[in-house]
């Protein structure tokens, strides 16, 4: 225990297995060790304590480190309140009572905020590599299917044809933004709390910019008191991974929605499907549901979070020790995820001819049909009202609209005449498109040209 | 695995241990071994199979029971789906191809919902047991401090005066709606799903009320797709222990503000308390911290629990997987914060005289005397006028109300007379209560005794 | 204001709009006038106000009752605290300084708690009422549908056949289950606080169970302060809206896919869909996606009160006023769901023959299959197997299951005979079922009568 | 309706006050009119409408704008079913059929999109000057604070002395961060959904980046399809709502523990307070209170709109519709708690003696002890162990540490000379701190000028 001189009773057994957090936070090991050799180095620099010192101190965290990495060691096997509490005890074995001056001039409360920030800054990173990973292997299928034509939903409705590169790539734009919002997390964690010690920094001559260069931090912290206290980094943290697998679970709805028999456009890999335990038949899109079901527990895991902080009093409150289970499960389940989409995305079959002629006998070019008589000068409003009524006529004559003749149409409204046909070709409903922003196909190109120069 | 005859890959092991709930599930070992010995047994009485087969499968799961029970063997160290893959390769390692019997007319959508339901049924009943233990050691303190006054708070302001035993005793009282709580959910609970197969029954002459009887559910299911669908009972069990946690974290709160020094109301027994790892000088109620920080968890649970369900078509989707963990979390923790705030009640050392002094200097009899005004019948609103003079008087004078003397009353207002006195001595505080729930010592005493017998 | 006679300063404009109520709690003003008339009849019975006073201030209420109903007078369009203020205000208005005595030996603490119970209460009471009536038109439809038989839907794969009657039924069990839940909630609200005065009881010689009587509780809160301090009521009153929704969600969920064109089971009535803005073609299923979006906010409300709650010490709180309005909104979202969910199931038009055609060429009988080969002595494991081989088989050959030789299945084993062929004959998918609780129309007739018997 | 010439029945009158959100999005107003006009505009200048309907147009809607501001028209009190809906019907009114050729080339999908996100830009730059005047104020009490020594907390125990300057400074640390949040939103709303259409732009010649300078966006949308699906700004600015609102309740909290009788520290005006109807004596500290439950409020509308968004296919789904109740709700009860809060703590009498008393005989300077004969070469946890007996010597003779002699200081450790004394003095508590971001007036006076600079 770090603490306990005074105390007359030890901590009940319950109590101490409830309160070790061990199990939790042994994940951040490796910024305990680089921060723990950072403290020392600077308080030889600043002759707190004696290279000498300081020496033996670092040498006794590398070995600690070595025997880690080379599983001679594991604290889980062992008891301790948690990990920074493990790797003094074992420091004290490896080098006896000089272990005791590791702890100069800092306390608990900033040795966790130091190291908690370092692994979100790393974790932010790594999830931007994962997130990059992703983005090309969309990139990759929607540079196959700037032609693919798919029905547009909305309210689950078929709504009007896109392709399906237009479709994958709005989930490129929003693995962007999820990017930007994990950059903002990584700048918003990069700020050093070391040398806060509990709430009040200290009476020792710490020199604080000595351990940020060390630790590559970009500044370091204002206040003491609220470097201890807050734990903003985190709740963004887990709101950037929540918000990304809100997209993923998005996506899965599609998956899972495509792969059924209704819709029929996508088969799995049998990498990415399970069978049934009664059913031989089935082919079940279980990955997809899965992360649809584990979104639910990063989102969850957000609300621990911020019921966690609502109302504590400043400065540390042992509530806190709290954080770190929901942002590690979250960046798990997002990490994993985002492997598996991927791949799962990369190894699926799009049943490329699934629509066509589906969409020869659909009314989805309506709104182009609107937009047609709108270049004649007439209202919008009185143009959705005769292509309302054409729908009506054609769904009385059990018809698609596609397959009305000019005279058909002519009964409906006299605007019409022959130029109106070539709108009505399926064929002509990306290309038709003038917007930027559109599936049109020259700005799909154009499109993945700029994703491509900038995932590159 | 289950299934899978008919699959020409294999799932992808990124996919496969993302897919495992064996580390989650493994807890519904015991639960799936009794439902099929009860569903075998089932299954030779409707002549399904065979008295030799069904004694055969029987007997095997009965080994796989005691490997278990004597650590011979441990699923965990081996990759499964979950544990119910588990159980039934190593039946078939047992007994060779019979075990292939053992899931006849069964799908794993009923086996889990069964196994699961018998598991919420048992955490239930231990929750209500530990609950009823806890209001015990209320009940023991609260015995001991009838007359003990403290001050009552609204907005964490003095009001009036109360006892201990009175504050205790509403713990009591919210224990006692938990209880209901979870009486409401074994009863949901208690319906048996066991022969619904995946979604739609079986075309075997299951007989599911021997099932039912052997595994002593209170009824069957009357739909079987709703019985696979169907999570509420999760649901509501997440709930009730989100309620009792708030609970708890209400008590915590307050045990918090009791042990510093400004309310100096409780000392904790060094068993519940910690130190600091930088200032000696400190012992924090770590324990009540944790249990107020780890009730966000629980009700975040029931958040990933809520969202999880949310707009699932039916019936089994693999969300649904994600259903366990969340509630066997939640359990573990309420368990053991029952356990804790149980011990931790009884050890604390309340400081019974810290109030004493003070109650004599406040003005917290107010209320009584706008009570005594009102028997002059004066109308109450005229009452609270007069009093909130005098609380302005005695503020402008610094002497508190009770030092006031009959002379300087009347200043305030005639109707004032000897007759007051009795009203602003503290020590009657208690006594003059008239109504029944009230802190007055003969309803405490009542109360009591009606809680012994029925806590009995 | 019923407070505030030693105050100097007025509470500032910005902060009383910010804490007042009286835009959410005027629904509470029926249960005001009821608790007041009740008070005050008590207050005459046990002589701590006169009879004439009494009857003075029962008349009072009683004409502020008769305004509100004529809408003479709406509290709303002045500035009040809350509604209690508003209606003891205007009470003043009308019979001068004998109002005054109304307030005599309460609280608004125990006021508020009342006047909140009886209206959950009521709530859900009405909630009671309403899920019957959609279980009654689900009934309806069901006994219309007992032999359409639709795809069973597991991972949103088709599974097995049932019938809409079978599917539409495991709703009518959720539903049984939500007013049980409500049923619960009724129970628990049904204890009177009246009496608790702010967390204290009184020192007037108040008798509760007068009042008691009076308002229709089945009993008297124990405890004062637990009385004033309770919000459980509130919590699973919100817990109970937050499951029904999420069973409302599910089925909008499968109406929304039902109603798409890859489904195309269900047409909604026009009353319950809308348009597009920009494309004349679209029927949108509006109503289910605005129920399944509402959902969200019934569960984000509960959330909201669970936070609200922990941590809190006891007794009243000022963040406790927060609890009426996420209360009351699940309970609009609710009743209008149910209210439009009943019309929309009931308007909608199945397309009963949707699926025949594609059921005949499915290979959804698998599981029959499987079940036969079992009756042969086979293991069900070995028969799984076996008709994973017979769908391997069908799909390479691609003709469904059912349209497969006798010939052709004594290819993949010699188990397969003539008799095999009445399984594989859609037609008799649900007659074929032979456990309780399955789509068997046998069953499902005897559950509907069931139903009448219990819903009548 | 905007829609519905091809519906035979009207939408059910339940079902369309269910649907429709006019009473919410009212607020898009001023949003809609403008993005109208810039979209007449754009229309004009590429020839797709004449100048001449372009100009009647954007008359018609300044002549809306005028009737509205000046409140001639309020579509609150007729029925429509968005505000959208609202403007266009009235756009009829004032000039006929022209009215309909705004709609040309739109849907109300990117006219939502596109409205929503001015309103959020404009919200985020309201909060942001709203923090930046609560910073002001919190700056102002801390430069009259350097000296005012408090007990600084961990676990809400007595930890250290700080200052109170410092103390408040941690908020303004936090507040910084919530701009930042801000800006972050602020950026990411910065992005224009016009043209997007429904889903997939437009047949039209829009010209995007004409609207686009003339509505002040950054940058124009990538890709149609997730423009009108994209709700991540919202989210974005739901979570920065609910870190701020934390913030603020973590304050409140120390406002309501420091404002009641054992904390003794704070004196709030009476016009942020309100008493008792029941209690004379009583002032609460309603308004900290009320900002505190209503973050539970703020919390539950992120949890909302993050269920909401999960799972749903793209791209438009009428659920999105509840998006918008939540985000106004979070702004409106941020900007009136920064108002509040600033005023509130602007008001608020600090008792600065309060703590001068106890801190001279309190154990807080322990920490300060082990750092002193740390500087005398003995390790840390030796020092922190010697201190720890100290403090049990104190302990047991009643005497606080700082008044035991060097006598009696040896008794316990020879290491204790005259020179621990200025260290024991606890005038010296502040300025003894070594570390930038410490206590250390020298410190915190430099912080607030690089405050000053920052903030002006």
């Amino acid at each position: 225990m770090l603490w306990g001189s005074r105390f007359e009773k030890d901590l009940d057994e319950n109590a101490f297995d409830f309160s070790s957090s061990l199990n939790i936070d042994y994940r951040l090991f490796e910024y305990d060790i680089k921060v723990s050799k950072a403290h020392v180095k600077m308080l030889a620099q600043t002759k707190i304590i004696s290279d000498d010192d300081s020496k033996i101190i670092i040498d006794g965290l590398q070995k600690i480190q070595s025997e880690w990495d080379s599983q001679k060691w594991n604290p889980l096997n062992e008891k301790f309140e948690d990990i920074h509490s493990a790797i003094e005890s074992k420091l004290k074995e490896f080098i006896g009572e000089t272990a005791g001056k590791l702890h100069t001039g800092r306390s608990r409360n900033d040795l966790v905020a130091t190291s908690f920030r370092m692994l979100i800054k790393d974790y932010s990173k790594n999830l931007i590599v994962l997130i990059k990973i992703f983005q090309k292997t969309l990139m990759k299928i929607s540079e196959e299917n700037i032609y693919t034509v798919i029905p547009g939903y909305t309210h689950l409705q078929r709504a009007q044809p896109i392709s399906l590169a237009f479709h994958l790539l709005a989930y490129v734009e929003m693995m962007e933004r999820d990017k930007k919002r994990f950059q903002f997390v990584f700048s918003e964690a990069d700020v050093m709390p070391l040398g806060s010690g509990a709430l009040a920094g200290s009476s020792l001559p710490l020199n604080r910019n000595i351990t940020k260069d060390e630790l590559g931090f970009n500044s370091i912290s204002n206040n003491a008191l609220d470097a201890v206290s807050d734990r903003d980094f985190v709740i963004d943290f887990a709101n950037a991974c929540s918000v990304t697998m809100i997209h993923l679970s998005r996506l899965c709805e599609e998956i899972i929605l495509w792969s059924g028999k209704e819709f029929n456009f996508l088969k799995l890999s049998d990498q990415f499907t399970t069978g049934s335990s009664l059913m031989p038949q089935k082919k079940n899109p279980d990955i997809a549901e899965l992360i649809r079901g584990k979104s639910a527990k990063v989102l969850g895991n957000l609300t621990t979070l911020n019921t966690l902080m609502k109302g504590l009093p400043l400065s540390y409150n042992r509530d806190m020790q709290e954080d770190k289970e929901p942002a590690f499960n979250s960046y798990d389940i997002l990490l994993t995820s985002l492997k598996l989409i991927s791949e799962m995305i990369n190894t699926a079959d799009f049943n490329k001819e699934r629509f066509i002629e589906e969409l020869k006998n659909d009314s989805m070019v309506a709104t182009d049909i609107v937009d047609w008589i709108v270049t004649k000068n007439i209202p919008f409003r009185e143009a959705h009202k005769i292509v309302g009524e054409l729908v009506k006529f054609s769904e009385i004559e059990k018809k698609p609209i596609q397959k009305l003749s000019v005279q058909e149409l002519k009964l409906i409204n006299e605007i019409f005449d022959e130029s109106v046909l070539s709108i009505m070709n399926f064929e002509n409903a990306l290309s038709i498109k003038k917007t930027e922003g559109s599936p049109n196909p020259i700005f799909v190109k154009q499109l993945i040209q700029n994703w491509k120069f900038t995932l590159s």
